[in-house]
Order: C-alpha cells, then sequence, then structure tokens
C-alpha cells in the first residue's frame, strides 16, 4: 500500500515520498532498513532516522531530512489503526457452534458468534456482533453487549450484566460469590451474595482477573476502566471510569476507585477506602486509608509519594552514618 | 410473606406489626423506605430507622420505637437464612449432560448434577448431591463429596480428594505438581510430584486459586478452612481447620497454617514456616520467620503488629526531624 | 524391585542387602520403617536411619551401618527417576477424542493425544507425542512442540509459539493482549498487539499464570526456564534460559530476565528493567530499577540483600531506642 493510498484513507499529510510502499508497521526499537513506524517526539523520530526507517508517523510539529514523514494529530492513535488495519484480527464469522449449547428463553442476536463448547444458560441476551469464544460458561440471567469480544474459559456466573465493546479476556471469573463470613456458635457461615456484577462499556478485563459479586447490591466496573491480568476485584466495589489497575493489584470489599485512578502492578487496597479521582498509587503499594483525589501514594503502609521517597532516602542516609548515631544513642542514654 | 410466617418459619421473636409483608431483605448501607435488613448493634438499628426501613432484624436486646423488630439470637445467621431463601441458588437438577464424559469405573451418585462439557477421568467417586458445572475437569482416581459444588471451568488433577459441602470457585486448579527443581549436569531438573491435594469437608476455595500437590505425601486443606481467590497453596502444605486467607495470598511449600488463622490479603509466607494458632497476619505482609499462637502480624519482613507500627510511626518521626537528626550525625562524626 | 534389580536398571552401587524389595520412595521426612528414602548429605542420612529406612539413596562418599545404601552421583536425580518408574504419570493414548474440534489446515502429528473438548483453530501444528487435555483451546497460528503437555483449560492464543517438552499447568492464558493504552480525545485507547508469546523447550508454566502477547516482536521465554502459578509476564519480556520465577511475581513489560535469575514469590519488576544473569531477588521485592549480574536484592523499593537487611536491623534498634534519639533530636533543635 502507498503511502498516498494510507492518506487518502487514514488522512495525514505526507512529507516525502508518497509512493513509498507500506505492508506494515513495528516500534521505533524494532525498526530497520525499510520499516514504517511511529514518534511520538523528536527522540524517537531520531531512533528512527538512524535506524534507517523509509516512513515515520509523526506530529505535525516534526521534521527530518533523511525519512519520510506521515504528519498526523495523533501519531499513536495512527499507528494503532495502521496496526489493526495490517494485522486485523481474525474475522468471527456469525452463528453458533452446534457443540455450543443454549438455554431456554435465551435471545441470541443472529450476527453474533459463539464458539465450540459454549454454555449459555436461561433466560440470557447476547447482543449484536459479540463474541464469545470456545469454553464459554455463562450463566443465567446475564447479558453480553453489542460487540463485546468473550475469550476463552472465562466464566459468567448467573446474573452478570457485561456492556457494549467490552473486552473479557481468557480465563477471567466474573461475579462468583465475595468472601464474606460469619462466626456463630464456633464455626464460620458463609454470606449468601445475592448481589452481582455489572460491567459497563468499553472495559477490558485481563486474563484470569477476578471481579466479585455483591452480597447486597452491585459490583460495579464503570465504562472505560481497563482492569489487567490477575486483579482481584472484591465484592460491592466500585471502579470508576477510565480507572487503570495493573496486574495483580488486589481491591478488598467495598472499595471505592473513583474516576481516572491509576494504579501500579500488585497494589493492596484494604476494604471500604475511597481513592479519590485521578490518584495514582505507586506498584506494591498497600493503601490502608483513604486516598485524597490527585494524590500520588507509594509504600506500604502507603503515604504521599513525596515523603515516602524521602523515608527511603533517609532511612539510607541513616544506616550508612549507623556508627555515629550507635554514639550519639550510647551518650544520650548515659546524660 | 407476613412476618408472622417467617417467625413461624425461622423462629425469633416479632416487635411490633406483625402483618408487615417482607419479600426480601438488604443490607443496613443499601435499606431504603419499606426495606428488610438487619443490624447487629445499636448504631446499625439507628442507619436502618434513619433509612425508613421497616423492619430490622436485631438481637434480643435491641428496642425501636419506629420500626418493626425481629429480635433473635443471631441476627447474622438469621439474615443469612432469609437471603437465601427469598434468592435460592438456581436448582441444579441431578442427572449427567448428554455432552459430559465419564470415564470407567467411576462412581457418580443419580443425585449427582454434571453440566455440559465436563469430562471426569477413571476410578472416581462423585457422592450424593454434588454438583459439577459446566466444563469441570476432573482427572482419574478423584473423590468429590457429597453436596460439594465445583464451579465451571475448574481443574481437579489426579488423586485429588476433595470432601462433603465444599465450594470450589470458577478457574480453581487442585493438585497441579508443586515447584520444585533440582540442578544436574547444568540444568534444572523437575521434581516428580507423587503426591496429593486433600481437601476436607465444608471448605471454599476462590476462583483462579491454586493448590499444588504434594512432592511425597499430602497438601492438606483442613475442615472449613476458606481460600479466597488467587490464592497460591505451594506443595505440601497443611491449612488449619477455619482457617481464613485473604485473596492473592501466596503460601510456599510445607508451610503449616494452624487453626483459625487470620491471613489478609497478598500476604506472603515463606517455605517450612509455621503459622501458630490464631494468629493474625496483616495484609501484605512477609512472613520469613515461624509465627507464635495468637501473634498478630505485620510487615515485611513481618514482625509483631506493635512494633511494626511502632517502627512505621518513627520512621515518620525521624524524617520530619531530618535537619537536626543531620546536624547532630555531623557533631557526632567530627567529634 | 529388589535393590539388586534397581541397581542394573539405573545404576547406582549397593552398599548392603541387595535382596532387600523395594516398591516405591518417599521423602526422608515422612520416611519410616521399611521405606526407601534418599539423603544428600550427613544429617538426612542420620534422620533416614532413625526414622528405620530400609534402603537409602545417597552420594558415593555416604557410609550407614545401620541400613542399605544404594550410591550414587546424584541421589536427587536418582530419586526423581524412581519416583516416576513407580509412580508413573497416566499414560495418554494417542488419538483425537471425538468431541475435539480441530481446524482446517492444522496437522497433529498421530502420536498426539487431544482429550475431550479440545478446541484447536486452524493453521496449527502439534508435534509428536504432545498431549492436550480435556478442554484447552488453541487458537489459529499455533504451534506446539513434541512431547509438550498442556494440562486442561489452557487458553493459546493466536500466533503462540510453544516447543518441545514443555509443560502448561491448567488455567495458564498465553498470548492474551499486553495491557497498553494510549490517552486520546478524552478516553483511553487500547493499543493493538501485534506481536506473539514464544515458549523454547523444556519450560514449565505454572497454573493459571498468564504471558501476554507483545505489542510488536515477541514475549519470550527461553529455554528451561521455570515459571511458578499465577505469575504475570506482561508484553515484550524476556525470560532467560533457566530463570526461576516464583508463585505471583509480576513482570511489567518489556523487562529483560537474564540466564539463571532466581526469583522469589511475588516479586514485582518495573517496566524494561534488567535483571542481570544469575541474580537472585527475595520473595515480595520490588524492583524499580535494573540489577547487575550475580546480585541478590531485597525489599520494597529493592536494593542489595546486604545493606537491606543492615536497614531493617538498623530501623529496630533505632526504634528500640527511640527516647535516647527524641531527647537528642529535641536538645539539637534547641541548639
Amino acid at each position: 500500500m502507498r503511502i498516498s493510498d494510507v492518506v487518502e484513507r487514514f488522512g495525514g499529510v505526507c512529507d516525502g515520498d508518497e509512493t513509498v510502499e507500506i505492508s506494515g508497521i513495528t516500534g521505533v526499537e524494532l525498526a530497520g532498513v525499510g520499516d514504517t513506524t511511529y514518534a511520538v517526539d523528536e527522540p524517537a523520530l531520531t531512533q528512527a532516522e538512524a535506524a534507517g526507517a523509509t516512513c515515520v508517523i509523526v506530529p505535525r510539529d516534526l521534521r527530518s531530512s533523511s525519512v519520510t514523514l506521515l504528519r498526523c494529530d495523533s501519531p499513536q492513535r495512527y499507528a494503532a489503526e495502521l496496526m489493526s488495519f495490517f494485522n486485523p484480527p481474525p474475522a468471527m464469522s456469525p452463528g453458533v457452534h452446534p457443540s455450543a449449547i443454549i438455554g431456554e428463553r435465551t435471545l441470541v442476536n443472529e450476527s453474533v458468534s459463539i464458539g465450540p463448547g459454549v454454555v449459555i444458560g436461561e433466560n440470557c441476551r447476547i447482543d449484536a456482533d459479540a463474541v464469545l469464544m470456545a469454553s464459554v460458561v455463562v450463566q443465567d440471567h446475564c447479558a453480553i453487549g453489542a460487540q463485546t469480544v468473550v475469550h476463552p474459559n472465562v466464566t459468567v456466573y448467573a446474573r452478570t450484566l457485561i456492556g457494549a465493546r467490552d473486552i473479557i479476556h481468557a480465563g477471567a471469573v466474573l461475579g462468583a460469590d465475595g468472601f464474606g463470613y460469619f462466626p456463630d456458635e464456633g464455626r464460620l457461615h458463609k454470606w449468601p451474595h445475592i448481589g452481582n456484577v455489572v460491567i459497563e462499556d468499553d472495559v477490558e478485563i485481563g486474563a484470569n482477573a477476578c471481579v466479585d459479586r455483591a452480597k447486597f447490591g452491585t459490583t460495579l466496573i464503570e465504562r472505560g476502566a481497563k482492569i489487567d491480568n490477575l486483579v482481584q476485584i472484591a465484592h460491592n466495589c466500585r471502579i470508576g471510569r477510565g480507572a487503570i489497575l495493573a496486574a495483580q493489584t488486589g481491591v478488598s470489599g467495598s472499595v471505592v476507585i473513583e474516576e481516572g485512578v491509576i494504579c501500579g502492578g500488585q497494589v493492596g487496597i484494604s476494604d471500604h477506602r475511597v481513592i479519590g479521582r485521578g490518584a495514582r498509587l505507586g506498584a506494591q503499594s498497600g493503601i490502608l486509608a483513604d486516598v485524597p483525589p490527585g494524590e500520588d501514594m507509594f509504600g506500604h503502609p502507603a503515604r504521599p509519594l513525596q515523603p515516602a521517597m524521602q523515608d527511603v532516602a533517609f532511612i539510607r542516609y541513616l544506616t550508612q552514618n549507623r556508627r555515629a548515631l550507635r554514639r550519639l544513642i550510647k551518650s544520650a542514654d548515659k546524660g
């Protein structure tokens, strides 16, 4: 595909040889002679030039004397579009595989693709262009929205509602019982969990992640939230719009994570805490108290990033000077 | 259902209007006008009254001037019973789905419910009223006890013995090989794991949790232990009666967790450690040494809770006073 | 089986009664009267003697006056061979279960064993003696090498290449999309992940572990690496030969773990970090910077083991002497 054709289809402006052929796109760190790549800034462009790239997708204000540029408003978005264009996901043909089992009173839109071994319960609704891959299990009274893709071996417990354009990766478990017991007569009794899980639109949930159903009410994953592999969301949580939770993070019961929170990997959050809008939680942080909006947190127990890093630095300073400090303490003890 | 009928069926005493209708029960934080809820103490009752609840289940010693009370010995247990009564889990009809595959010499009680796509190996025994949901895989020589529920996509490796009234949530893996290698002639060799996993009665195991088989002998989960989602139990561990392990906790090989231990989320325990009866391990703790019975631990490396919190507080005190401390160290260095 | 027969078959030298019968082997901590076990050193041999073991497999230089010894170059290797001999894994008969579904242009060697409910996509290649257990899902354009065993409910996304003699435990997910988004026009956009996952030979991957596909290029697990349960390997990582990653470790995007690294449980590694050859990372460490070859690291943020442990010890020293230190700081503040 010539650059001129690319520009015609995807927009942007070519600065250089419009007749160059593009057959794909790669990352700047992998780019070699003849490749097309993208650069969000000057250093990345320099790297692409040095690598001998033929064509580089750049913001409108960058210039180059050695490579053909494709200027656009958002090189990332442009690159993502080309990646999908040259490497389209496999087309899922509509239809229900004969080995799939679908319960009574379940409505499956005729454009839906249902793979081998899929099991869907009763009274469900699967909307247009949804894809349920092999061995997915969906229990009774669930909904799966339009264009949502559910990867293999996912389990969706009863009464879970999944929105549109969601991506649920393999092995994820949505709607299992929350972890709650009460002691009575010398042993633990299980709290029934009669609530459910609701996942709004444009959410992505990682492989083998778990979202537990509410005890009462709903565990809610709001529009556009992104949840990585092996994350645990306990019962009755609310994960706000566009929140990002990196891998292996654990969110205890009834936590509220507000819009736009960014959470590093392996973070743990105690139950009933509220993480304010736009807060950022450093990897492995242990959040024991509420976090104000916009705050950056770090450590275990977590505190604001700056004093937390000061603690770390100052402890090292102390241990480096531990002889002097020991002498001081000794003299103070005598005094 | 009128309160008088509820009392007749579930016990307790009505203090107020016995003719009030109850159609369900909800949590006090969600309760609104006309709802039935429960309150374990005075503040919760006040909250329920303020919310306009119609009926509140309370301990025998609480009083109210504004709402109908249903007094009983254990409001939690009473509430749990009503939750199950008004929201019964879907009835699983006995029988083997025609798509299920069952190996030779496997005994399946006629009251068992086996879902679509279930695969059971040879020489297994599935006891009365057990439920194996869709796509569960059980390998050879396993046993599953009476009334145990195995949720979809669970894998049970060969020779695993599962007790009665257990609940195994979706995606859990029971009996995979322990993680053990020995170096020889410049490469790692795998230890065979010829032991197994035994899960006693009344155990619950969370979604995508893993319990590895023993190298020799048995990895044992004792009666009534509760294990949350994404927990890792390594080979040869023993998890004591009624122990509670919150999500994403990792227990290394040959650890003994004694009866009644409570373990927060994301705790890590080093191999061969013994956690004494009734000890409590704070979330994210890293347990590197044995823990005495009844001890509360916190931090990484974990130590008893009180000095651990003192460390945390004292470090903050030091960093807040770091100028003074630096000045002191400087003078001590000169001295 | 008499020891003389064992020696004939597996090598080594018998020191004692060659006519003793061996019917299995157990661990020294479980050994009792009449058992066969192994001991890598003098204390283990003493333990076995005290337990009344009949036969102990030992290195060539150990002696015993009370038990029959079986001397060899590597007692571990010898024991592992006997364990497999006396407890052979169930024989998987070659053939494709009639319920399995195999896509077009997929080559399945006739010696392969494919279990019930397995789904394999198009254009795949399954090599000699591979075993795909029940409910495994393999998408298009994948390869699975000779003698590789894939346990139940594993998901292999498209274009994943798996080598020979690998073991993939139940519930593992190989090749899911990496976790990458870019903000544009006020919302998050998903980066397509057009790379793949390559797993070389002799790798073991634990239950419910996740290895994400690369954005561009390949996420690579090199020959002989061992990855435990619930580990997360993000997009574009390279895990070096013979590296060992214990359970619940999380490796962020584009990390390089070089040959022979040993990584404890629940370790977290920040993106783009390089962990040098033979480094060892203590359990729960948080790796924020590159680690030089051979270094032992500990803590969060992690630093070399010795100073990290000094920090821990010195903080305790300070808190134990906090009254004296407070008095000093007070006087310095006045000064």
